[in-house]
């Protein structure tokens, strides 16, 4: 029934878009300083001591930004959302939300080095590699129950399934950079976020490559 | 007149919506740590020792994400909107959006044991008791009111009422049990919520049983 | 232009409702407790001590409730958003985004007693007459410009703007009262939120007033 | 293909509405007074000191909602969201997002005087440049792409550009003037979005001046 399911997308979208939007901005709140007082180092000072804080808040705005951007993208291909997809899709959120706790435990212990700086960094990376699976599964769940609008033939599916192993792998080996170089891991996730700009969602890929290609996504030529 | 009650639905679920993921995003506000300092415990006995702030959050995230989707199986079936149903909607949001607040509650108290860990669970249980009530009550007045799209049998809206009792009781026997232990009346809380991820809102109980469950609600098969 | 006009009014109603939403949620970050500590009073004592701030998130939480519930059925009845309409909008979004803060206000004063209290108070009073102005601003200038699906007789928009200004004229004593008791003008603002709820939106008052009602508004019956 | 890209607006307007509609909210929660104490000040006294957070809340809360109104004009006037747009409009949200922590460090800063509040009101009008900036990219990529319902001729095009860059050039200004005087930048703020509620967006700019402006957004008459 097609009126029916779109409505059922059309909530889940609004209510992720609201989480996505919520977290995003809520991001911003550790980005506050102390303001000024007795014993307070000043303004430049304390910007400058709280580069993490305006790093780390650079790296989740944008993964949140691009995780928002897929997601728009694969829900707009489902035919129909069943309940599978609306709990495989909180299990993302489950860690959408989480993003503002690793982002301000990474500021706050990143300068720290040594042992806390190196968890804090784990657990960054480690939240996104849980966003990133629970995506890969709305997407394999999608592709395996033939929800979507565009068919798959198995080598596009393998392909698009090979494209989101590199961003959960980049996060996992993340995850081992962190007790090296927290701030290595840190980039490690920029590259990541910068990757995805230009590497389109695997919704993108259609079961007819040689034509058609006009009709697949949101594409600017 | 389908146009008008159709966009009445639709701003009540995205208000709702709204609400829905504000309150499942700020529940993570709660899991901060105090970062880094001289007499500071280092981040991982910080975050062995916020354990509770961890339980409470994964327990509240799935209720919430819950109650969304039940709501949203609900109001799918509402063919109107009247005044009652907009206050009793209210209601129900008066209740989620307690929900953080009851969260960082339980989370501070729960490890302190004796009367104000009981306390802080029966609280908690309290909230869900009445988030719970006011959720039955929507149900109850579109069954009463006729404002369903499905019509429910005497027979299907007893046993609708039946299941959603069991959720009201488990949480209303959660309330008694915070006082012997918070922490069993958490894990009760944890086990309703893994219990309507599997049974389905009393929506998708069809006067006619026999036929056309297919037309019935978002299931996966 | 009906479709354009429509999707005007979507968007200014999916923004309100956003703002709306975010103000209520946040509005239970008052609730908080201070959490368990050598010299800090027990739980039981710190829900005692703070009755205020539940008193005063039940009367704002009830109030933007309320308003939201008006803004829907207003705005459900105008036909064309101009500019001046959006700009009234964003006046009333104002006042309402200011309700946690008098809320939080009046709730850490309350109890004070003296002059502070009062001035809490007033603050509280005072932002909902901003905000019950700035409705009565849209309505006003709704029926003025002739911009409501349902055409008002002088009769009819007067004795909207009498109702209207029954709520005025309550949270304008209230600030008064203020000064007097500020545990009255509380008293005084639930009073009106229990009023809003059984009293109708002017836009449910017809220029046929003998005919058609079942087509005003969201009635139950 | 029609409703493809209508989707695809509605989505991106979903999304930017929310993070509008939080932003927006959580700017009021700069306006916390502390609370009585022993050796705090009054709360008359708290709020008068304060005055730089009020001031700032409703240069800010003005900036958003005008940006949100230009947002919502524009577009409505987009026939298609490509990817470059989707990530300009990221851009813009970036800024807007970081709008509450600028908000609150001129706040903090302002009555401090020397170089401190210098850099926090160089910031606060920074982010507006870049907010500025990126809403400007996606004016000047749909007009470049053609991606607008109106078609602008090159003459309307440089004229909204000029109109554009009367507000650019404004915060760039400011930024100069907060190392003569805060206040003073925070002035010219207020003074753009005084004249940005009269002055149109240019998306209400026709290729055909002489005819059809009934037609071309949302205006009074």
């Amino acid at each position: 029934m097609a009126p029916r399911s779109c409505v059922d997308s059309g909530r889940l979208e609004a209510f992720s878009d609201g989480v996505f939007a919520v977290a995003i901005t809520i991001l911003a709140l550790n980005l506050s300083v102390v303001g000024p007082g007795q014993h307070q180092p000043s303004l430049a000072g304390q910007l400058t001591a709280h580069w993490p804080a305006f790093a780390a808040y650079a790296v989740s705005f944008s993964t949140i930004g691009i995780i928002w951007v897929n997601h728009h993208t694969l829900f707009k291909n489902f035919t129909e959302i069943d309940r599978t997809l609306l709990f495989l899709n909180l299990l993302l959120l489950f860690f959408v939300v989480t993003i503002p706790f690793a982002t301000s435990t990474i500021a706050a212990y990143l300068r720290q080095g040594e042992h806390d700086a190196s968890l804090a960094a784990a657990i960054f990376q480690g939240v996104f590699v849980g966003m990133s699976l629970s995506f890969a599964g709305l997407f394999w769940w999608g592709v395996r129950r033939k929800r979507m609008k565009i068919a798959f033939t198995p080598e596009g599916a393998r392909r698009a399934m090979i494209r989101f192993s590199i961003g959960n792998i980049a996060y996992l080996a993340a995850i081992g950079i962190a007790f090296l170089s927290p701030t290595a891991s840190l980039i490690v996730s920029a590259l990541v976020a910068i990757y995805y700009i230009f590497e389109q969602t695997p919704a993108g890929e259609t079961a007819t490559p040689a034509a058609g290609t006009s009709d697949t996504g949101p594409e600017d030529s």
